[in-house]
């Protein structure tokens, strides 16, 4: 059995129990409101997990890259939705993952794309599946539930020879939201946009069967899912300083952390060096909008206990500069020892890793592997 | 022969031209200024242009991470100063590159982790080689020139039965000083407190033979190099804007760039969406503080040519959100147009990728290859 105390420094540490407790809340949830669950796996971008998450479900996925797609088309599934704007030059790669069985499900919101992407269908052979992108407040991609472009769109899809296979949006606003009413809010506004885009589309005599919403803080809050036929959340399954902040997830609900060694101690400057810094940790510091004394992360000791008030202020490329307001405990803070970090933000934080160090119960019980890049 | 337009996107791109021309200006600086050219591997991660940045020094270079150490070791490399302070749990890791015939140099401030490195050594049967990391005023890591703890880690370090190799330093804070004048004055800081605290060892009977100083803004503007034995700049192969912006290189240094596509239009809020966003571009910012308008980083049509005022204001994971002041040309910027975004920090930047797609004349030439993770 591997010890944390064994593992290199950095590493990405994976807390099983709180993991599953993640993904049974959310699909607890998502069963109750009677949405099927296709998880977004841009955070945890692994199979061992993917499987875990969508297990009592239909199995279909969410997807932010096309390797991720092809990583988890090897790992066996079937039912892909790749959720960023589809443009020509990815068909090719996406019409050979179709080949060898794999639903793809592509997004677009313009009517030029949902023609150039059915032109190319016909060029390689095969009918492209496209979900058109609503808009329902993120101001990211998407169009307005009430754009005369809609109608457009799916006429261009149909008529390019393409699969009209329903709607999508994704409120990425909710990450603004403060407290749980506004959740609510912003949650029943992604649900009437989106079927309010589903009806005017089946008005204009287009059938639509999908209607997909979602992102962690909106499903989390949903009062009720209408008309929404599933959800793709993603970072609930680990959770962050940022969804803690959100009120998405608690602080004892974050799964991933980050074990790193102090290097240094400079009791003169209140301050220690760890060895994880901005490709370890990540240069998003998303939480310090919502909370202060965030910096890059929170410092918990290596067995997981927070240590109160001390985060890590800035970093360097591998240096981490961890302080507090009050004076550090330094003899619990000796180079050597080892501490691990609580990310802003998950998904950013854990693409600098190829894979997870699962714990359970304080033991290193397994190796997960991780799909990075492009 | 590759063509950029058959690149994946997002990639990385490499500029030969302006690498070889970043290389040679360091080069013949270094060597006009009478000290070896030892350059820091962080930000390129790669042996073929490790091998180019050492041609005519001694083949000395630095590294950030012992995965790197690993990886140029395998590649012949084999004076190899590992940057970062070392704690006991990384010496095994170390002894076996040192078995394997690597010159491994490691840094330590702190007289107790210089006497336990001494007694790991005698534990492994070899004999670990140190370098003193001296703080000339970045306030990261390192001793004050003055330090008395300066003479207690060199009697740490051979009583503890290492080698005591020499001093190192690195003025970090050279990135915040502005202006020419002002970047002198950290270069001969970062000179005179290295120089000085050699002299202080050499004065208490300690040999000291190297005496190391160097970032890319000191040594690309330190006016002598007097006492200095070797300078380890890095990312001077590449500059980026916030090298730009501090002066240490022009936009048109800057040698890395990430090819992206346009995935989404929408005139109405004067706001193009790319595929590059906050893993291929990161959600480093450093030049934002110099420089109004550079967000996530400049935009540059396919061919290179900056595209005036154009940035990405912010990302999401894989979405960039491309705008400017003035009105976007929409018709240069249509879906599936791709384009080439100039990063704030390359070394952040580069290392979501594992490799360079070389350029030469507009044209893909080679596939270079990089080291990431720990």
């Amino acid at each position: 059995m591997t010890r944390i105390a064994d593992l290199p420094t950095p590493s990405l540490l994976l807390d099983r129990a709180r993991l599953d407790r993640n993904l049974t809340r959310m699909a607890e949830r998502m069963r109750a409101l009677g949405v099927d669950l296709k998880p977004h796996l841009k955070t945890a971008k692994s199979a061992e997990i993917a499987r875990r998450a969508t297990a009592g479900f239909s199995g279909g996925i969410t997807v932010s890259t096309l390797a991720e797609a092809a990583y988890f088309a090897d790992a066996g599934f079937r039912d892909i939705t790749y959720a960023v704007g589809i443009v020509p030059p990815k068909l090719e790669e996406s019409a050979a993952l179709m080949r060898r069985g794999v639903a793809l499900r592509l997004v677009t919101d313009h009517p030029a794309m949902a023609h150039a992407v059915g032109e190319q269908g016909r060029r390689l052979g095969l009918r492209f599946c496209l979900l058109i992108e609503i808009d329902t407040g993120s101001g990211r991609a998407g169009l307005d539930p009430e754009s005369p472009l809609l109608i457009d769109a799916a006429r261009s899809i149909v008529e390019g020879g393409s699969e009209l296979a329903g709607v999508l949006t994704h409120a990425g606003h909710s990450y603004g939201a403060k407290g749980p009413e506004e959740l609510r809010k912003v949650a029943e506004q992604e649900r009437t946009g989106v079927v309010r885009a589903a009806a005017r589309l089946r008005d204009a005599g287009f059938p639509i069967k999908r209607v997909s919403a979602g992102s962690t803080p909106t499903a989390a809050f949903a009062a009720h899912l209408d008309g929404v036929t599933d959800t793709r959340p993603g970072i609930y399954m680990f959770g962050d300083l940022m969804q803690a902040a959100i009120g998405s997830c608690a602080v004892e609900d974050i799964a991933v952390s980050v074990l790193a060694s102090v290097i240094g101690a400079y009791p003169e400057r209140n301050q220690v060096l760890i060895d994880a810094g901005s490709l370890a940790l990540s240069a998003d510091r998303n939480a310090n909008g919502r909370w202060s004394d965030v910096g890059n992360g929170w410092v918990l000791d290596e067995a997981g206990r927070r240590m109160e008030g001390i985060f890590v202020e800035r970093v360097h490329q591998e240096h981490g500069f961890v302080t507090a307001r009050a004076p550090l405990p330094f003899e619990r803070l000796q180079p050597g020892t080892r501490v691990r970090i609580l990310p802003n933000h998950a998904c950013i934080t854990a693409a600098a890793y190829d894979r997870y160090h699962v714990l359970e119960g304080g033991e290193v019980v397994a190796e997960w592997e991780r799909v990075n890049g492009w």
